[in-house]
């Protein structure tokens, strides 16, 4: 009697044993296992991640599209080089500086500097994981490269058909590796920004507005294109050699954000994930069509003629209008925050041509200006105006003032845009000897 | 002893309560849990979601590869405006037309004409997901909407090159708020084609047929292009001006179709489910293949010279042909649907061409003949013919009739074709101003 | 009491029989279900696939642009077919030759050319699925039929510009159904050369140095293009017609090979599995801006200007670099990696054009040399530089003997090159009577 007892308390703490690790709290039929969530979170990154490295793709496209096409060589080499150079860059400081952990403020600084991007071994055991409710490094390392090559990809629009090559990538070196992560890091490293409550869910700020005000910087350092403002006011258009190009570039941009804005959401283990998830693409998706419909009519209404690059350029404003916040809204504001977009793009365009800052592809109306509105109309829905302008600014004049002592201290050492010879001449022809239409282009 | 006992019933109630809420039905170490199947579900209808929207920049630069160089920048204006239309009526009318729910008949027509979609709230606890086995309400609006977004495009391309802009994006506005909703609705939204055993896995009927029944209403109001058949009865070729856009904007089709049928299946959640997507890619694949193959011999042979505009057609069209049953078929059998598919189009275009049809880039042959014969096909496997037919020709008359009746309305109010002048300069002049290649065109 | 003690030990045994299906080896509340496993891992077969699907068109991209305008529409034909061949090709005979199972020599090798392939039955009861921690046949046949099709696209690039249409699809038949295959299994079909210790993850050899290989052999058979290279011993440079577009197909193929490396881990059922993902991801992009930026920088020390191409190829030959052992290397030697296969192509490039093989899109260089180079390098983490040396020695030999063989019955048979005037004509014209720019192509 005894000996059975015995028998069935040794089965009763066996049994026990396996009821303690089948507890409620730990485990629960409905529930998504802690294994299973680290591989859904690691899976939206990955999706997410190549999704934004499409973007790359859309970039280059759409500015080799709106181009002239005797530069047009010159600026499918900056985009893949520019992108290439993000790749390393962050692998070497900025991924690091970016995330400074615990240590955020001096030695998070300095820290960085000297070490390099180090990933979870091949095949780890699980006890090397530091937290099964995040994802793997390697794809959240991934997935934040993308979004710094993409402020790089936003400045080499702005600055196209008279800036030299290697100026340009020399600052793309010190925009990925220093000046993306240090301001991305106020808010994403969880630094004062967020301490703050500054809010910017996918970067309408950290990434486009950023990107843009390198661009502007870059645009006011090397003035102009030779013609495009006239003595008597007049303003020479120079159209894009290619639109199918470019409209190609738009929708590839506006696929990428599905992985830019839903990947941002940094999991996608649970069902209340998997449901912002899903708002936050149909969100992204009506912000671009408000955008593109809003600039369609507008420019209808202005100009009594569609104008397809306001279309086009509406639709990437919608985009990066909803990139701050893409979750709270719902489909219809959504679609006004980005018709909104779309608005201010048909007004900021001719508004810089006016003040004679020459953006070839626009890129400062579209990542800038729609990308300051986009932070600030988070305030609509959570997040306080004082903070959200406070963050703009904060990062735009960071970002804006340090890339106007690059440009201008890159100017000194090199020059920063080629001769007037080489400018009309077309800087494939100067820069890199390769034509990119060589058969049929008539320049 | 007595108090052993005790202790062992407690730990037992303990341990009985654990093994219940564990019990065979409920959890199973080797099934997925009630959340994961719904996150899997949804990420399906992302993943599929993206790439269907991915096929709207397919449908743009195949038809701006297909069309003059006069025309291009209207084209890709369309297929932006296009896109961009379907995502706000499909909002605000068609998503709950589509999907009246219990209320099928009535209501279900006028009840949501006057309310728009609503998602899940952000973050939502459980008990507010109505159906674990299903995928959230986002996802499958972000899906739907691709599809409806698809047939609209669909349109685009037959009317080309002689249609105003305004008038199309009219049109688009009821075919993606109303007439695809409707008819979709007959059997997606569980009416009365459903009912009677109809079956259209992804939409060769629904969404292609349906589409190029618009198209065909579209071609026959506006007539044929200027100079296209001539009296003496020959016909005048009318080149596209651009082949790697049409192929690339084919391979874009190609890849977003394993979204458009695999996504169809609604589920990822289960192995069958997983077992049944990985059919649906395999079969989609091959009947592309088989399609594009067919053509090819087949303008060997009837022409002497392989036509790769047909080839891209027939690929087309085996996509087309497979996505009414892209389950059920072996791969023998969905390279033989799909090859009959591309073996179509080789008739059904110069056929229209003999009636004075004139469909741009073949839209009516490939979505419209193809969709058809993938319906019917339908029969081989499950399904009746008689229903097939019946449900075939409900939606294609009802489509059809109804999109002559918008586009006579349209054309009575402010005339859908652009004047003589205007088409022999070229759309890009006259309805936008901007030229799609503006330093090499002859045009 | 005894009665008592009866219904306590009926209870432990209903709680031992679920302990033992919830025991710490079967289930873990950590773990993934079973289920889940397959699920996940078919779900990174299907995202991989249809990723290395899209290389198709990244192919046909980048040699659209990188012939001349006169050889654009059949370099574009030759890619959609040769894609559409290996679908089915693969499907006849391919796949079972591929993997033979437990009979590799003898069978293997005949029994497959009798069976096709065939998937599991629709929606299949768990039994039917043999090992639930692989993954679906269907999306593992779909996978693997993306790398043979990659093997033949290989090859058009390099023979452009000269060869029929016909002889080269019927290589590609040969090509698809049999060479890839037989040599492909040597590794992944379980082969003699895995029995030795053979590595090539994702097929630096296997695909890549495969597909240059019968390149190459074509290259010889066809010699150079008319007027190539000149008798006084100078090169003629003959600049591809259309940059954009082979910067947009090396980006495509960049985005496709993250499911060509990532997907080649076979699985994602494990946090393991996830990581290592991951960490391939991560590597391979790196590796392909290794390999691009060394050819920028090198050809601009070089040459004093840089050349896109190179940077392309540089970018294509990090890939490839890569491709045998994405896993292993950190992110810094993945880095290093690519960057020697970019500074490999450069100097590959014109040594052919020393040996007078005409190489039009420098396949050779990039998939054979810097394959071949990657496939060796595996030797720095894991394999022995012996086998590795002998592994690619064979598969090369194998490929290269029986393409010259093909090459030459073909040549034999039906001539596999277009006549002097046809070739100066351009190929458009002679094999299929459609321009591929008719509106502004000068020639």
């Amino acid at each position: 009697m005894i000996n059975s007892l015995k028998i069935l308390v040794t089965a009763l703490i066996a049994c026990g044993l396996t009821t303690k690790v089948l507890s409620a709290e730990e485990i629960n039929s409905d529930l998504v296992s802690n294994h299973a969530v680290f591989i859904l979170n690691t899976l939206l990154f990955l999706i997410g991640g190549f999704l934004v490295m499409w973007m790359a793709a859309g970039f280059a496209m759409l500015e080799a599209g709106l181009v002239r096409s005797k530069t047009v060589t010159t600026q499918l080499t900056k985009n893949v080089a520019l992108f290439s150079i993000a790749a390393i860059s962050f692998y070497l400081v900025g991924y690091k500086l970016m995330y400074p952990g615990d240590s955020w403020w001096i030695s998070g600084y300095l820290g960085p500097i000297f070490s390099v991007t180090v990933l979870e071994p091949v095949g780890p055991v699980v006890d090397q994981i530091t937290a099964l409710d995040s994802a793997s490094v390697g794809s959240d390392f991934f997935f934040q490269l993308m979004f710094c090559a993409t402020t790089a990809s936003i400045v080499s629009g702005t600055i196209a058909e008279r800036m030299k090559l290697w100026p340009f990538l020399i600052f793309v070196v010190l925009l990925t590796a220093f000046l993306y992560p240090i301001e991305a890091s106020w808010k994403w490293g969880g630094g004062w920004l967020h301490e703050m409550g500054f809010s910017d869910f996918a970067g309408s700020t950290l990434v486009h507005a950023a990107g843009a005000s390198a661009a502007l910087a870059g645009a006011i350092t090397l003035g102009p294109r030779l013609g495009k403002y006239k003595e008597n006011g007049t303003i020479t258009p120079m159209p894009g050699s290619n639109m199918p190009l470019a409209t190609l570039g738009t929708f590839i941009l506006w696929l990428g954000w599905f992985g830019f804005n839903g990947g941002s959401q940094l999991a996608l283990g649970t069902i209340s994930d998997a449901v912002d998830v899903s708002r936050i693409f149909t969100n992204t998706n009506t912000a671009a069509a408000g955008g593109s419909l809003a600039a369609l009519v507008l420019t209808q209404v202005m100009y009594k003629k569609v104008d397809l690059t306001m279309v086009l350029n509406g639709a990437l404003a919608g985009l990066v209008s909803i990139t701050a916040e893409p979750l709270a809204p719902s489909i219809g504001g959504a679609t006004l925050i980005g018709a909104i977009g779309g608005v201010i793009v048909v007004f900021a365009v001719p508004l810089l041509d006016k003040l004679k800052i020459d953006d070839v592809v626009g890129a400062i109306s579209v990542h800038g200006v729609a990308g300051i509105w986009g932070t600030l109309a988070v305030a609509f829905s959570n997040g306080s105006l004082g903070v959200q302008i406070m963050g703009t600014a904060s990062i735009c004049i960071f970002v804006f003032v340090l890339s106007l002592l690059i440009w201008h201290v890159l100017d000194a050492i090199m020059k920063i845009r080629v001769s007037e010879e080489d400018e009309l001449n077309g800087l494939d022809n100067s820069e890199l000897g390769i034509d990119a239409y060589p058969d049929f282009s008539k320049s």
